[in-house]
């Protein structure tokens, strides 16, 4: 009797018992790539995490993620009195119940330093345990000989920069050897308008975090439409390679908070993409409807503009809303450039991004 | 600019200037049917409700509802003093928001008559006003010219029937004249199994509604998941004669409090569309996979079974839910009928439905 | 037996048949003064709102205000077809539920041209309909005739100042003659920063209203944590008087999606009143625990400081939160000044309020 | 500045860096005795929960408990390969935090056999590796020397008992020697009316868990109102001494799923103190005004009672609501019996507890 309910527990390891609901992110593919939602930046009581890996998974399902990597501290483990293991053990543990649920899973290690270098992430690792190293440029070498994908966290964290978010020369090392190809812009609920501007400036990928250590639901209030920051990674197929080769060229936007962060030929196009515009026009005014396809917020903030065009100042489209917008003409005109910028889609440092509905 | 913003009020009145969000309430249709979701009682300022008509609708959009009747009192209007106006008026005001919303809008009365025999709702009317009569069968027949559906409203209301539900000859000679065509076996949060009973014997089509009388949101708590009681009607079509139709043909079942009541050649297949079952055998148990495709719960409960087949004591399969359940045969069995009742689908007054899953 | 029907449906009209559920906000009292929370900008079927007078209870009850004034136009009827009557009319039909709730409600109406002046809230009438004039000067005397506290509404709405929030001479005009005492700094979601810089200019009372049109729940999301904006007005006591009083003399704040806008007086008196603020100094570091015992958020934001002092960079408090925070002490110092600003207590237009922790 | 970083971490273990906030649950204590909201079993990875032991001291402040007992499995550790330790580690690693939070931290943990006996849970232990014993009985008797109470779990978990809940000649042998003090009667979501009956035949303690295995908000949907299952006990004081005592002298109830379950001692108690109930007669009917000031509900169903008395056939008392019932006299009577069952509060198995209230 004792093996059977053995057994029976052994199931429940690789399929939670309860029933688990697979939760959905409604944003757009791009015409050329698939929108897959990753988060890069992740902890477990093998570092100084409070979950057990397989909860990052049910996690991730339920809260519609495509992809998530385990990155738990090499150089900081609190718990090692009790949990003794390889850094890829939580990589292991977690890797059947991802099979399962259909969660990418890749595997990586965060490289935990004083600053300067500070903290970074080597994902797409191919074994975690290498990245033990006297000297971090050692560490971040094992990781690229793996062929990492490495990124610099929370380059703003007041614990290690607490007044001013610096570069140091110790990064212009890093990144001069190849060995930093992309920055945190956004770790948790911090956004770092200075490592936006790095990420433009020195062609590096923009990448937005968790960094979750309790229960996700401990940190995020889903109930109040809470969600983890992520990257939105444009993909050419939702797999560990495309995944990789889309980090590697740059093809990332952050999604935090309702805020988009990227590229403006991302944000412009998920933008086109998850709004149908119709025009009508009649007489002296035009009846603008948007359909808004996507769970995104749009905070849209009337640009400089011709006044004979009397429109909104500011107007919010909501998550999968359905508007009408009127748009009145003054003086005699028959349309116009209905000027705005979306205020929560950032292509450069705190700044919108401006946008045009031509009537 | 009185003018201006007068026009600018009106456009408002049609469509709300913010946002309207529709709601979706994913229950699978049938092989022949489309399932249609409608609320066939509702009151506004018209009679003793307390919300102007429009706000109907867009209580209608935003719950994922098909179709609506409104049914004001035709004795009954205690804000008559301030409203004043034919028994079609909130039909009227509400139909451009209707047809601007794409919901289906019924026209509809209450009779409302002390009991015997009660109050009853007549749908799909063409003239409200014909009945106000001071006899309550003169007020059916004039229902009954224009073509209506008739049904008896809440049999077991307390402040009518304080402690038995009782059918009473009135209502014995309404539905021998044709009058009565239907009876609301849920009403709001009660259900009523001798309306239940009634409905089988009677051939009686089964309805459910909310009655509601305040903004839907005093009554309902959608943010813990609740949703006004509703009729579910099996049409060949998503029209106001799809439904007419349908009603008239008893292909209804009712959707209260998570649970469903109906016939069983509905619930069996509304069952079976929503779920997708998959039975993998290895040895001596057997794995069933279970994927919830709809926003229905179903509450499985063991029933009697051969006890070598050892599975659950009772489980529930939730909404969009994958579920793994594990079947163990003992005694050298290899396979057998996996028996239970689904609690929550109720095809007789107060019992659930059988089911099998052979392994 | 009709008439026992009657009686009961009368009875539910005072105090609704469904439970009621008394909110709180818990918003702390000054020394002197109790806080309470007021919304004096409202709409029933009575103008173009869409829910009858006694809803607009119900839903202060709900929320946990302490005092409304319903506020029909004057002026703007769309519903005068159907509904026509007094404009005191909506007062005396919710009355009676605000007797049995024990909400405040005080009478008021909303005079309502194009612009300028555009719109103006009169409360406090003794009669509504002597507001009817040709001219909106006589309007405001008659309002002031009968003691009326008089305020601008919503003077940046796109609708009637599409660019720019501008004081127009006929402002001038009616606050020269002593007819405007306050300004809408808030109405709805929108926040007036130069309505904001008047009132501090001009002597005039700070206003936050909701301006409900629709049931209160299709406009705020409560599970999510939303509020209507409203008035905290300071008051000698809870009493129409006491609020009257209030007002005349300036002592309101607004409360706004988490902001409270107001003299700093009193946002600093709130501030403090909300929070035990204790701290703990050992070595180079102090422990600062805060507790918050209300529902008010603050986000501090670090300002100019010594950065010896190592302290974070941005920190919220939520609402009944306690929180623990470090500071450490570098380069020999024993303690200093910790400096924040409270960035969503704006005791100046877009502007936050200054605080310091002395350590 | 590895050290300061360190050093930072560790404070951040024993309070974590977000803000916490208390719950509460508002159960009113009783004339003699407070009333502590208790878990008394649950599971972290030291044996086959998914979470580090001080999760469960944020989720207990969180929810507002006043004591949990972490009770991981002696037999069944399927993470040790990693997790290697003492069983009294995650005891030890919880009660910093359970000190900072003012948490009652009972140290135990679950005897964890095939049936019979099945699991047993031993709390108030000094030491727990005492348990870990060839013989049950040897186990259950080092838990008795240290003074533990010991209850039985899950008796009706189908894992163990696929058809029946049996009690086994081996608990009565169990329970001749004092070695079995309670049982749960309620495990998470699961109620056993046999370990109901049991309770009340053999004087033994009722208790009711949570049995967590996952963070508790995958098990738990808060925002819809749900809360662990617990036990109230009534103790003389808020320590762990006076629940010991409490447990030992059988006062308890449980709270799971809306339902209190106890003797009907206490839950008649429980429910007088939760409610204001005032009776206001006037001619043939009377007004009764119910104030909920609980967080408990309460749904009534009318019982037998004098016909000429006129009440609600079912009637749902919600958390903090403030009630109007109105009762009419007919027949020529002047008051009478208003009899009811109060539903979900279980004074015997499956059995509702009766109330009056004198008219």
């Amino acid at each position: 009797m004792k093996r059977i309910l053995t057994c029976l527990f052994a199931a429940a390891l690789v399929w939670p018992a309860a029933a688990q609901v697979r939760g959905k992110i409604d944003i757009p593919n791009l015409k050329d790539f698939v929108t897959l939602k990753c988060d890069f930046h992740i902890h477990t009581v093998f570092s100084d995490g409070n979950v057990w890996p397989t909860v990052r998974i049910a996690e991730a399902y339920r809260e519609g993620l495509d992809a998530i990597s385990i990155t738990d501290h090499i150089e900081y483990r609190p718990y090692s009195a009790d949990v003794a293991a390889s850094h890829n053990r939580s990589f292991e543990i977690a890797e059947p119940a991802a099979k399962a649920a259909g969660i990418i899973l890749i595997r990586g290690s965060e490289i935990t330093r004083a600053m300067p270098p500070g903290h970074l992430n080597a994902i797409f690792l191919t074994d975690c345990d290498q990245l033990e190293q006297a000297d971090y440029m050692d560490a971040l070498r094992a990781a690229q000989k793996q062929g990492a994908f490495i990124f610099w966290n929370h380059p703003g964290w007041d614990a290690q920069q607490p007044d001013t978010t610096l570069w140091w020369p110790e990064h212009t090392k890093i990144w001069e050897q190849g060995l930093m190809h992309g920055i945190e812009v956004v770790n948790g609920s911090h956004y770092y308008p200075e490592a936006h501007r790095w990420c433009l400036e020195k062609n590096l990928t923009m990448i937005g975090t968790s960094d979750v250590h309790d229960p996700i639901q401990a940190q995020i209030d889903f109930a109040k439409g809470g969600r983890r920051s992520m990257t939105l990674v444009f993909a050419r197929e939702a797999s560990a390679e495309g995944i990789h080769e889309a980090l590697v060229e740059r093809r990332t936007a952050i999604y935090s908070r309702e805020r988009l962060i990227g590229q403006e030929r991302f944000l412009k196009e998920l933008f086109e993409q998850a709004l149908d515009i119709k025009v009508e026009k009649s007489g002296n005014s035009a009846r603008i409807t948007i359909k808004n396809n996507s769970d995104l917020t749009f905070r849209l903030k009337k640009n400089r503009h011709d006044e004979r065009l009397v429109y909104f100042r500011d107007y919010t489209i909501v998550p999968q809303g359905l508007h009408v917008i009127t748009v009145r003409f003054q003086g005699g005109i028959q349309g116009g450039d209905m000027n705005f910028s979306v205020e929560n889609l950032l292509t450069r440092p705190n700044q919108g991004m401006d946008y045009t509905i031509k009537l």
